[in-house]
């Protein structure tokens, strides 16, 4: 990061005033009768109303539109093991998007626990005021456990971004890439370099978009892993392939797809070489991803790229998944979010990049025009209709699957 | 509570949305540049300099503003136990009343958990994020533990306002309602109706501040604690008192205090008749006083009197209190809400009162004139000095007394 971000990142965070959130009151309070109804003695009617009926909750307080954004601190951006409080300025950032990008009320909450028995615990302690649940920099493999208790343990959403969010944006870019390298998912051989939170995550969603198991190839710091492996963790075991292939160099020959999530300039020109025809490259470490998109388009001008970065075409940025996903959910009072909704998900959004790109957006972008192929495969985040398509297809998706308490719409 | 009130109630928080809170971004999110130091890349520098310095989390995040409103709904206004989350109105309510009267950023968190063990790991785990932590609505004698154990774990002011907030306005109304009455506190004897959260508070910060243990006289359900009784508590065997009084009216012969946190119409006329001349009559159950306000003055002139209600003079209300302390406590980022604290409190309220009272004040409740007497004792909720002197004490105190990480007026 250049110096002067570096600074400039301090002095918005630290100025006029510390953070980046506040509370704000969305009620009358200038009277003594507006505070005879907020607070004592005519809170007691809400109260008593709750008492008997939870669900009124939704229509008597803030929960209905308020997202828990938890951390334990464990796997912070790239920073790994901060400590739960030092995650803090994330969350709060986090926050923002939320708010900024789909007028959700989140909250950040920082737990100081690396046990996951009690992480889980707590958050399924504090969890009924709140509408949903986002987990966030959590490290694998706990991340997976942490998630799947919860969502047994509460009546609310939980959602992992770094798993689910992440697994729906690379999913509706990789059918929109697969569409222009004439090929189908259900054929396509994929190498995900990465074995954590999102390698598994959208590794498992693209087997429910119609990928084979038996065509993915995972790959970590140990090489691909295989049936035989010992140091696989049970996640990781999911995806493990009977192979003959050790190295990634080995897994990329005739490869359609590549995902990185993993770190910088692991992909060779030599591996982008040996790929099939047409090679999908998902380069999404940050900042510098598994291949520089230049040098992968100097080795092969076929090739279909996607980034983490701003400054290349196709950004894979998970702002365009999870304040839409929660705003969806939200919006029916949902009780979990499903595979049902992700993939409604990953089709909205994948639809929304076939779509004539308003005027809007190409001026945010300073761009002059914009149309759907090799340099513009999936929505930009300042697209201002996905607020309009993307809850409405998990709202609808909510309420097929059972996932939802009230209808869409209503 | 009249029914048309009961609706208006339910309307208020229905209408136009849920609840009464939601979250503010207080930084630009207008363009990518702004996203990239609210978030990544940006936010990785505030995250790591709260890594190598855990306070810098008061110069980078919303901590140092932020107050958690905790409870685990056992003691909900007069409602007793309905669960914690039938409590989030009130605990919204309290969120609404931090920001409107002192600027602080409050957030609701309920916890679901009757073990007081579990609750307190579980604040205790959560706590991080916080400048400070309100405790509210919870059961006695629990609460008085939670509170120990919590101050002694964390680093962040904890405070349980309907112990030492009730307790502070008490202590401010009775050093005035004294004054009047010409009674030094020394000397006042004093009878509690009602041996819960507020009424050992109030009475232990009296001790504080001058009265003698020996002239208080606790008294509950089952009448006069006394050094002998076997269902007494271990809070409450501290104010056990070597006396053969056994009922209410025993105790309140000749006592020049009484100070009521109990229920409805306890205190009779014969009673009040039986107490020392200028009687201080504390009746602070909401909504019927423990003796309706025209029975005390018909049955003797020379009471001075105080009550929870609007509608009478002298309202005890803790509106008075949290906002400011908190705000005191919040702008030094003090490490505890101390004794030296809470007296400094005590003071400054009932200097305020001393004052000649200022026209905005005196429109805003409809009056001609006030000033100090019988009628006029204790600062009004909507009185705009308080945030300038009750947080300015508070802050010195917390200097004076080692509890402030950083200078008042820094």
């Amino acid at each position: 990061m250049p110096t002067d971000l570096k600074q400039a990142a301090l002095d918005y965070h630290a100025n006029p005033k510390p953070g980046k959130i506040a509370i704000e009151i969305t009620k009358p309070t200038a009277t003594q009768r507006d505070l005879s109804l907020a607070y004592t003695p005519g809170v007691a009617e809400p109260v008593r109303a709750i008492q008997l009926d939870r669900e009124l909750a939704y229509r008597y307080t803030a929960k209905g539109n308020l997202v828990a954004v938890i951390t334990n601190g464990t796997a912070v951006l790239g920073l790994g093991d901060t400590g739960a409080l030092a995650g803090k300025p994330v969350m709060e950032g986090k926050v923002v998007l939320f708010k900024a990008f789909a007028g959700i009320d989140a909250f950040d909450i920082e737990v100081d626990t690396h046990d996951p028995d009690i992480f889980i615990d707590t958050v399924a302690r504090i969890a009924s005021g709140f509408g949903g649940i986002n987990l966030e920099d959590i490290a694998a493999p706990h991340c997976f456990r942490i998630e799947r208790e919860l969502r047994e343990r509460l009546d609310i959403p939980v959602f992992h971004d770094d798993q689910h969010g992440t697994a729906v944006i690379i999913s509706a870019g990789l059918i929109n890439a697969l569409r222009i390298a004439g090929k189908r998912i259900e054929d396509a051989r994929i190498v995900c370099l990465g074995a954590g939170a999102a390698g598994l995550a959208s590794m498992h969603l693209l087997t429910t978009l119609g990928a084979r198991r038996e065509h993915i190839l995972m790959v970590d710091r140990q090489g691909v892993i295989r049936a035989d492996d010992q140091h696989a963790n049970e996640y990781q075991r999911i995806f493990a392939a009977h192979t003959d292939r050790h190295t990634l160099a080995e897994a990329c020959v005739g490869a359609d797809v590549f995902v990185g999530v993993s770190g910088p300039n692991l992909l060779t020109a030599e591996m982008l070489s040996s790929m099939a025809e047409n090679p999908i490259v998902f380069a999404l470490a940050n900042p510098d991803p598994e291949i520089d998109p230049s040098l992968a388009l100097a080795t092969r001008s076929d090739v279909i790229m996607a980034t983490g970065r701003t400054d290349y075409p196709n950004q894979i940025n998970n702002v365009l998944g999870f304040p839409y996903i929660f705003r969806g959910a939200l919006d029916v009072h949902a009780r979990s979010i499903n595979d049902a909704m992700l993939t409604a998900a990953v089709h909205a959004l994948a639809d929304l990049a076939h779509q004539p790109v308003p005027d809007s957006v190409l001026k945010a972008y300073g761009l002059d025009a914009l149309s759907f192929g090799r340099d513009y495969f999936i929505p930009k985040p300042f697209d201002p209709r996905l607020i309009d398509v993307v809850p409405a297809a998990i709202a609808r998706a909510a309420a097929d699957s059972g996932a939802a308490r009230t209808a869409p719409g209503a």
